[in-house]
């Protein structure tokens, strides 16, 4: 098994509000393969996708039923810290939950988090110590 | 905010137990940006990273509690069905949890699902309808 993640799928409990969101809020557009039910967003180096929860709950022969923290959060990670600023004005200006405010953390950087419509959640953070490479991927080095 | 994911943690509740599957059974190498409680993996177009499960919550200024299903699942595409069962059965060989036997699905794809230490679901798939690009990036079209 290379080190290699392809696809991350999010379980939702609206999926038109999702979609809307992903589409509207954020400004990003579904990849041809999309139906009724899933939205793949072909994300550069992963593809994202979000499908009802109860849906992928099943094709993993699992129960959908959990409540709390996921687990997990998701990262977009800018060049600057007004750039971190900017995003999340506008996430705000649009009625996006804004969990954390750009602020300095412990860790050196600077760094925010909003939530989606079921709560989860994505970091908008700006990393001193990581650069990108020419394609624009994130490199932890 | 571009179309883009740049990292996914997984907050985890043994992360030195998370550490060791992660390196040791999925035989992945952590960035040199690791440290004593988090762990970066380089996974092309995305960094996966494990760090503390409360830690995580914390640092969204969220809580840590949550039970049952996590909501959503990560996913590795090959291509072929062969490539599917060779890692579920390597993974099977090594003790990981297997939670879907590799199948033919109702998508027309063929399927597994493996769990991680703290039951966070990996989808193992061939799907033919999907392809990849030359740096192996899965194309959703």
């Amino acid at each position: 098994m290379h080190q290699r993640l392809h696809l991350i799928t999010l379980g939702v409990r609206d999926f038109e509000k999702s979609k809307k969101f992903y589409e509207e809020t954020l400004g990003w557009k579904p990849a041809s393969a999309s139906s009724d039910d899933v939205a793949f967003f072909q994300a550069r180096g992963v593809v994202f996708a979000i499908f009802p929860r109860e849906k992928l709950a099943e094709d993993a022969l699992t129960s959908a039923k959990g409540s709390g923290f996921s687990g997990f959060t998701l990262a977009y990670n800018t060049k600057s810290e007004t750039e971190v600023d900017k995003i999340i004005a506008d996430l705000k200006s649009k009625g996006v939950k804004i969990m954390k405010e750009p602020q300095k953390v412990f860790w050196g950087g600077y760094s925010s988090y909003f939530a989606d419509p079921d709560g989860f959640l994505w970091e908008v953070a700006y990393n001193p110590y990581f650069s990108f490479d020419q394609s624009g991927n994130l490199l932890p080095t």
